[in-house]
């Protein structure tokens, strides 16, 4: 019989609390019940204080990649350019959505182990003219990369471009702030850094994207897909456009208020500073981080190339199966390439990263790697000297 | 602060058992950790047995409008004929999808309160040439009525046209077999009468829908609402198209074990034996049933005309303020027309279905309308006599 | 296999919420954590509060019975004088332990379908020299029936008497008050009116009665049955004399706070409603109420005399196996004399007072047993109107 | 507000694993309910199994320390001797017991880091007539020690001499057999090595035992303390003597199955080369183990000196404030010379040998003892080499 993974320090889902397990227990009622009224009004609520925005916010009733085709799908219409920047597999991804709704995409590349330069944005607004949007991911997580969106979404704003950012691994990871970052249309997901399950689309949207929404020649309506839905049943008339997921709004409700309770700079601080620890122990050992610089590694996971003569199924199963611990293989283009190490959410502290180093280096010996046990979480407990739960006092390691 | 009702007795999202709420805790885990790997690929094939079909099933990832979006986007071409059969507010909904999707729709209707004639299906059928498509409400959830899908399939396939069948309050209600009811896209939902919590679509796929939707000049692919996606990623390669609301799996797991366990037969028998005791008991209130005919009332829920000079906001609120028990008003044309008493999943028992007909008459005492106390419950305890839970010696009333 | 019961309406332990379930679950932790000796005093302060008194609480780590039983331990002497008051089996019983423990037992005992008069307690006080206790049970759970400990108390007082209440089933269905009521040692459980798991005995210590232990020749210390080994360390100390029972000290903890957000006051109203309308509901049924007199009638549970020619294990299992509600026989002396309808906790409330009724009518009807359907549950609904959860407008009936 | 701790790695109550924590909370019911006596019988079944014993099993309803005073109230008479073997502060604390039920103690001790030798028993039997009882700890959880009881129960048996073995903390760390051990009265606790809530007392009772409880002039029945009363109740006749724990015996019954499931032999080996790896964590950080020696270190937990210039609040207080990690100080006699690293249950597993071991590290150098970050961890990953959770090939180092 499959046996039950210990940890799970995955790309994401992550292992969720007990205190969200909990809440996501209260009973399922009828969703215009008036406590599920309740609820989800407090929830869209906690979303705002997170997002740390005055935008509406929209919680789309399925994964985060359903947001991601929704704002394709809602803004986009026929000849609209969208400029759409790719430091990755998601980046990339986001292609087939631009021609399916029949916009034009215009790309701006570079390898996937590197990020956007923000330069390199403005040089292509300048020179190539009529743009209306742009795509961006934020956290690419394959790579465990993140691009400089704060910057990137300012000058999108001066060019009058409409944004849309998936921030799906971002959100938590730091501080993701619409109005501030120019973010027209941002995209999260709980069952990252927020540590929720997976299931919902946690979305800001800007009077700017609304506006180009409605005016479009058909605006979406009366589709799964359709964000304008929202507007015109949930946020305009305290109705739904279809049943929500009831259980799955009770766990976010739960970690969103957990991570409001913690401060959000906090939850970003701890994300930065455990995936600092992590990125150390893994240099200790010997291994080759994947992203290109310091400063571009993502606070969700870090991504370490497969040294030679190792794979990444030998490494990941080992793990699994003899310390019932679960890490990320590469995905897509990366597939075979690095294999990642997971350190959202509750994992975004001492105790779990020194715990999956460890294993690392007892599997690394296992499958035949030179390694001397306690290298990397030596260099790991090093880097994180300072460390305190109570006081909040994360050694931050800005990015 | 807002209370929690005791008692969901809505048309859905209704009462879940405390196994599935046990069984939905398990741990988030990565979506390709070997255990979730295992319940998806079970829990799949649990869904064969419920639907005892032998061809393929999906689970799409939201509500079960999803699957019935995603049905017509990925079979509908332009000038692609719909019969859309019309007996209430769903029926009539489907109508926006056809068009929205480029298909024609050809109407055939009946009242809100009645269901549709097979024969009359067979004229249409006979008198307009070029059908390729039949869309159906097997269980029109706001009118409490039932259509007879099993007849209206079997002549649709005579006619070689491809059928959608919404069944999403349908399938536990009776027994639903693709096969033998010529159903080709089937949607259930877990929210209904298999008492999970909503989120999830449970679809069954016959050989001849797929084959129509690979055969479009552009398959859809890509797509939140493509079918297609999930018979080139989990059907054919075991992966997934995105990442899975793990724990409504772990949920709809749960309730198709339990299902199966008592036995779909039993299940079905239990709901019809439940709603007919429950007529007894609104009838004996000298309240009067919408469906115009006993053979078409739903196993699902009892909708219930509202009587003169009460309003449904008055009735329902107070059940839910002074009582706890939550139930249903009209929705879309039907609102203000009827309210609906559910009894589905746990509810469908005689110790819910005297609670509730109990709180409806002190209800109703309250609010002014002349009730004898006891008289409703009276004649559902009648109507009940026989029932074994241990036996499983239900007496089934049939439709 | 065999089935869950749908409804525990027994006489404890009983249904508990989902709520207390959910508190229930955190995580179980080492009981010298800061979490858990927080969680402990604020439990102790709850209890307090509950019982609204300025008495200490013991909080003893098994069911109640252990309470009843280290009070005899902790406070009697060889040749003590106990007046024990003896109106059920629970009274008799007692006696065991005051002969086990060394004192001489006077007994004032009334017939078990009657409760003691409290003239007859002041007249055997007067006439008896030396009595130094007096032990008696407030909620005679077996019969169904209660002691007006109140009044008795009272007397006690005048005479100097130390007194110790079984109050196990009583506290929740009244406002139980030591100082007040002149108890000196009060013990409760949480599995009764305050619908908690069974495990704890619930206690209230008089200074008094602490001074009573202590000046024994050898007090009591070093035993699971001394209660001043809980003075010595928790009370004085904040340690514990061994490990408490963490998990069950979180669900006393969420329904102790439930009662205090309900008011002490509004749950015994709701307990003595609920009773109320059980009893109407049995008269209707043409059955008889066992104990002698209204006023005497326990709020937790209706004992009901087992009519002729039925038999208690006929009736309890075709309503266990055929329905699903588990209710209790008779216990010790009344095995076989009677059976007995729970209303405690989630218990008291018209939706089940209605189903109870509901399903002993059906129950009957199935054994052979003369009765119109709806005839019991119509008695009762007459006797709940003016029922409203939300503004607490509970109508009391008083003993 | 206090913060609630992320691991116990306590000396008990531990970490309770999720699957047990959803079991618990299977529905509160009657105790007389079918449902609940199947449980009842089925967790003793299991009881026995993980034993592997023939003997009766006991469960009684409260924390261990009740089953190992009720052996003392149960079997003791005025003027037994009772050899009691003192090799820590539980073994000198039951001397207690032995003087308050009357008994006479004959004293074998060593010092607190040492164990007993059966030589010793043997001599002390010879050269002392009269000895009927024999108390031993099997592991002495506040010294992190074990004692021979293999040895010292067939001594003890060849001599005719009733044994009482507390192996609250050794049932799981070791295979624990009471015929092949010579144990008459074994007493063991879920909330330890077996990972579950804290609340019951696990015991086995030879038939010796039963004849020297029966033979007793005055038998002890009718007690919180009765072993007696079980055998009289429940195990001849299926009654409760009162009201059990009904959701500490779900936890119970769930711990023991999955404990059978991995294999009795394979939980303890697993919590023997947890320990031994800690143990080489210990020493490679230069810290001083408290036992005299390896072959008499407790599987359970290992205790550590404190060293000079250090204390025990400083170090527990820093590992659970800063890093949410909650260990156990010394305890009695103990306290301040040493504090205890947990591994019992799922802790038993080299991530958390590791997850501890990293975060003494981080917490030693926080509080200015110098330590080499990863030494300890790598010393434990170093003697960890070769475990495998799937193949159950745990590399066992025998005592």
């Amino acid at each position: 019989m499959t046996q039950w993974p210990r940890y799970t320090l995955a790309s994401g889902p992550v292992d969720v609390a007990p205190e969200t397990m909990r809440d996501m227990q209260r009973p399922v009622v009828y969703h215009y019940d008036p406590a599920f009224l309740d609820v989800f009004a407090q929830t869209s609520s906690l979303l705002q204080q997170v997002y740390q925005t005055k935008y509406d916010v929209v919680i789309m009733q399925a994964e985060a990649i359903l947001g991601l085709e929704a704002a394709a799908a809602s803004l986009f219409q026929p000849r609209d350019k969208v400029l759409n920047l790719v430091s990755g597999v998601f980046g990339k991804g986001y292609e087939g959505w631009i021609r399916a709704y029949g916009a034009e995409p215009v790309e701006l590349a570079v390898p996937y182990n590197e990020a956007i330069d923000p330069d390199d944005v403005r040089r292509v607004l300048h020179s190539t003219p009529g743009i209306r949007y742009l795509s961006v991911v934020h956290s690419e997580t394959p790579s465990g990369t993140v691009n400089p969106v704060k910057e990137i979404g300012r000058i999108a704003r001066e060019f009058g471009v409409i944004t849309i950012v998936d921030t799906v691994s971002g959100l938590g990871g730091e501080e993701v702030i619409p109005e501030e970052w120019g973010i027209d249309v941002a995209v999260a997901g709980p069952q990252k850094c927020l540590g929720g399950p997976p299931g919902l689309s946690l979305m800001s949207i800007s009077p700017e994207a609304w506006e180009a929404m409605e005016s479009r020649k058909q605006p979406l309506q009366g589709s799964f897909l359709s964000i304008l839905d929202w507007k015109s049943t949930w946020l305009e008339q305290g109705r739904f456009p279809y049943t929500p997921t009831v259980s799955e709004m009770y766990a976010l409700q739960s970690v969103l208020r957990q991570t409001l309770a913690e401060g959000v700079d906090h939850v970003a601080a701890r994300h930065q500073a455990a995936a600092h620890a992590t990125r150390r122990g893994v240099e200790a050992l010997g291994l080759e981080l994947w992203p290109a610089r310091e400063e571009i590694a993502a606070p969700c996971c870090t991504a370490v190339a497969i040294p030679d003569g190792l794979d990444d199924d030998t490494i990941i199963s080992t793990l699994r199966n003899r310390y019932g611990v679960m890490i990320s293989p590469g995905y897509g283009d990366l597939k075979g390439k690095v294999f990642r190490l997971g350190h959202m959410a509750s994992a975004a502290h001492p105790t779990v990263v020194a715990l999956q180093l460890a294993m690392l280096e007892r599997t690394l010996d296992d499958v035949g790697y030179p390694v001397t046990p306690g290298t990397g979480v030596g260099a790991a407990l090093a880097a994180l000297k300072g460390w305190d739960d109570a006081s909040g006092a994360v050694p931050v390691h800005s990015l």
